[in-house]
């Protein structure tokens, strides 16, 4: 932690910092410049972030050197996680494909669609049971019924299947139909829920909320990892911006800025970035290129009807001419679908 | 409702949205232009919103001509809502001044600011017992125990209380030793929460979320409307922007925005809007001079040893002298401290 | 300068970026802490920033601990710089009221309004001659035409005026017609248009880009500073962000912010900040209670004939009332109008 | 154009809306809901843009139908356009592969660097001679000295060159000595700029701003094909978000939304969007996956010594194995580099 002072800061002002850091432990390196002094403050770096060091007279600004993350960093932890999903390995040089409707609106219409992205080569099906809806007069989702649809489409077809848990109370029943849980963008930092699937066995799906940083992602990931489970699956869905063309704007190089500070796997979800279903292809390709272990995609067989977020599903057509560019672009890095 | 046609638009495309609005129940208004179709849709909105009409073959855009809520405008309510914490009446002439602690640390450090912050014209006690934060290796606060501390300081100095509910977990006992309850930014959106909370008896503080728009933020305040909970204060305490000089920007015209919408007393807090103890006072006497009802303010006896949020808390002294001036900014608007 | 070295830095590393400092002529600091170095380098920190010190292998990031500008800097000149345009103190206690249309249409209308603001209390005219617009379709001025008709109602009322330069070529035609010379947003970080103006004696009014920092705003001043000329008042007119109820969002606290960091007055447009007239007012009250040393408003005495965003311009007689607002609130903070 | 009433709107607000359609020579198509009136104005919706409609009484809002932009659309000419640098032809099947350092700093190391990624696959040269600063005390560039060496480097390794223009004054000086101008992002909107390359017979790279919408982006490239000058590219280089990770937030779906929209071509600047050498390959990867019609990158033989940017520059042999990469790319999304 680095303490600039201000020009006009006393040397008692300095003394007066330099006793409190020796209080909390930590060994103080002074350096007088011709225009200010400034406080290297060497040790446990997590001692000093408790402590409001700004507003101690004198002080302009303190400066954190080290990431307030641990447990998710490569600096803990060097190779590669790979995360284990029914037979997937989110991670590895095989790139998981998660698709499926947004909601989970009856079986017929769900085993449908879990056949035909079956067909087309994703490997693990998607369907919102419980859905976080800006309006309470939308559709909330089929609840554990859904669940129960989702299960048994995911058995009948060979898929270990993923769905959203939006509720603490909810945990038991996400946790006996699914094989990983999704926590949505909306409740990156529902610190509670995160520390409760921090101790589920069942690996975690966790997006990036529309209005975090990198950094407060990786700080939601630590969470889960804090409370014992680490098999979590960082997944970039695009984040808000001023620009409207587009729903949210697929930040593509946080791809490769979470691999790199983080040993966690990270996917993208096209069809929540851009909220058109024109432009998932296109950025689908992209985010492979740009190092994702994976993709998050809308399918439904009749998006005119859909319950929720037809404007950004793919018909089972399009998207299995999507997966056939894929596989070629996954190829042309070094991977396969 | 307005569905604009692409250029290349058949007859038959534009004949199947015809049907598709009939069978729904509306009635579509059909105007030829020289270059495109438009179809106006008279009728309920709310079953348009629900249909993906932007996936039909030969749509271009949907566009809603009604606001998404209801039961939080000014069209359902044209009066003011004036809501009652103890004897204070959020959304009258007498603004609210919310102060205390960011987090109970301890009782006598609670009481000790309780009294200075009563003396001082505060009528609203605030204290965090349940704290969200960003590390899981932060000070998450005392729980019930600092809820039993809050309502003990209220009683003390007879100011009513007021403090975050994060997990619906902990609703009864939240209920139990509040006054009002606070959802904060990071659970705007923290959907069964919201309806939870629209099944209690006390008035809840919703504040917006940091990167929420304002119709987003009163969708927000229907969910708990609609389940029954009329008393509902908005908090404005600064969206996420790319300016870093403060820590969000307090968006000053949200006030007036919302206060034009919505029939719901809004107020603002400027110590998370600016994280700066030094900014809090300018942007509190802007936030008077421009419309807000209340005030949310952090004040500490020792900032230097804060256990969360010292850098924008004010010293008593400080609170004491920003209400001298916040006295006459009011007078100016027509109200009172 | 801080330069915090990778955990895996080699001790070569070190001394590679130790020798270019001293090259340098500075000072370095080692602090070898547990976990990594740290380097403050002392002296001249310009002479580093133009280093690129981030790319030296090793290297994991560099901090600045000075600002980068100088000449604007409160360190540099303590005392509020005050800035006459005319008889018209811009900083004083005094509160600078800049109104006029947005575009000069044709010189009756101009000089209407010019009556009207003069009664109303205005002290400065604005009308714009050359304007910049998103479209190429759209009404671009009446160029020196436009400026002539300023200059004369101007006199006509005993009114300095203001007026946009956009284009270098213009500068002397500019010069000629109008008493302060205004920098728009668009053209903030137009640098060889800042340095020209920095040539001229006329004072400028620098509104901040819609996508810049306080920071960068400054810099932009220093640019005008640097080349001789003191005389500038900066102009918050909103920045972009997601929020889309007003055209940008007035980000009140940079008042605030640039007053503590700079000498330089600091003005508010809530005309182009909201885009809508119905929130001109609480915005221009609440900039006033911010601090702000005046307000650029634009009225209209036919806002529906405007050739120019009609949609935020006040009408005479909302201009005259909002006046009266403001002379309570300006009271309020110690200043008058 | 759609206006949309207020629910207390009256008959006479509406008639007289209704007349001053009529009066601009359009015609108003009336529909009344149960809850309000709309009227659709078919016709010239330019003539309706310039008109300040929402000031009129009664009326709530104004809705445009169509785009604002005309020659640069997709509905103006549909097939893609293809822009001739020398002999590369950028928006063809090849993907145009622009090259160079961020500034010119001698001729020597210029030369040095053309030699270096003409040898990699580049096939346009490109440097700066004036560069846009945020500091005035940065280095502003050689000016025509510079330029003189970029175009006698560009001879000598037959590649095309492309240098940035910012002042008008300079326009002749660059058409003399460059094959392309490229337009900054800080200059995005500096509308007579734009008029004036407009009127030149050289291809123009028009850069986005870092925080306009796509629908600016195009408005600014009608200035320049309104001019008669239809050789425009597009090149999407990050917009700014509150992500600090990297220096700016690709937006990746912004190339094939601008695609979408426009004939023109897009490329993408990896080098600007990250800041980061480091993350410019995984991009660049993505942007030619996601429909990117060419890249710009910088390229320095010694970034510890560049006069700027030289956190983003790649060294020759990154570069070298980056074009390695993207040959792959591109070839899976049918282009070739």
């Amino acid at each position: 932690m680095i303490i600039v002072f201000k020009r006009s800061a006393t040397e008692k002002q300095i003394k007066h910092v330099t006793i409190k850091l020796k209080k909390l432990g930590l060994k103080p390196m002074i350096s007088q410049g011709v225009e200010r002094t400034i406080i290297g403050a060497i040790g446990e770096e997590d001692i000093l972030r408790a402590q409001p060091l700004e507003v101690f007279p004198g002080v302009e600004k303190v400066m954190a050197i080290m990431a307030p993350y641990k447990l998710v960093s490569r600096e803990f932890k060097h190779e590669k996680t790979v995360v284990s999903v029914g037979k997937v390995k989110i991670g590895s040089k095989h790139i998981a494909v998660i698709a499926g409707p947004c909601s989970i609106e009856n079986y017929d219409m769900l085993l449908k669609i879990a056949k035909a992205v079956k067909k087309a080569g994703a490997n693990i099906l998607r369907g919102g049971a419980f859905k976080p809806r800006t309006s309470p007069y939308a559709f909330q989702g089929l609840g554990e019924e859904g669940l129960k649809y989702l299960q048994q489409a995911g058995k009948e077809e060979g898929l270990p299947v993923v769905t959203e848990l939006m509720d603490i109370r909810d945990i038991d029943v996400v946790e006996r139909y699914s094989d990983m849980i999704q926590i949505g963008a909306r409740n990156m930092q529902n610190f509670n829920l995160l520390k409760e699937v921090g101790l589920s066995k069942k690996p975690i799906m966790l997006k990036r909320g529309m209005m975090s940083t990198v950094k407060e992602w990786l700080m939601s990931a630590e969470y889960i990892l804090s409370n014992g489970n680490f098999n979590v699956v960082l997944c970039e869905r695009g984040i808000r911006t001023f620009e409207d063309a587009t729903r949210f704007t697929m930040d593509i190089s946080a791809i490769a800025v979470a691999k790199k500070l983080s040993h966690l796997p990270v996917i993208a979800d096209p069809s929540h970035a851009t909220g058109k279903w024109g432009l998932v292809s296109p950025v689908a390709q992209a985010a492979i290129a740009g190092g994702s272990d994976g993709l998050m995609i809308e399918v439904h067989t009749k998006p005119e009807e859909a319950l929720s977020d037809g404007e950004q599903s793919l018909l089972p057509a399009k998207f299995k001419a999507m997966m056939k560019s894929l596989r070629l672009v996954a190829k042309a890095v070094g991977r396969d679908i």
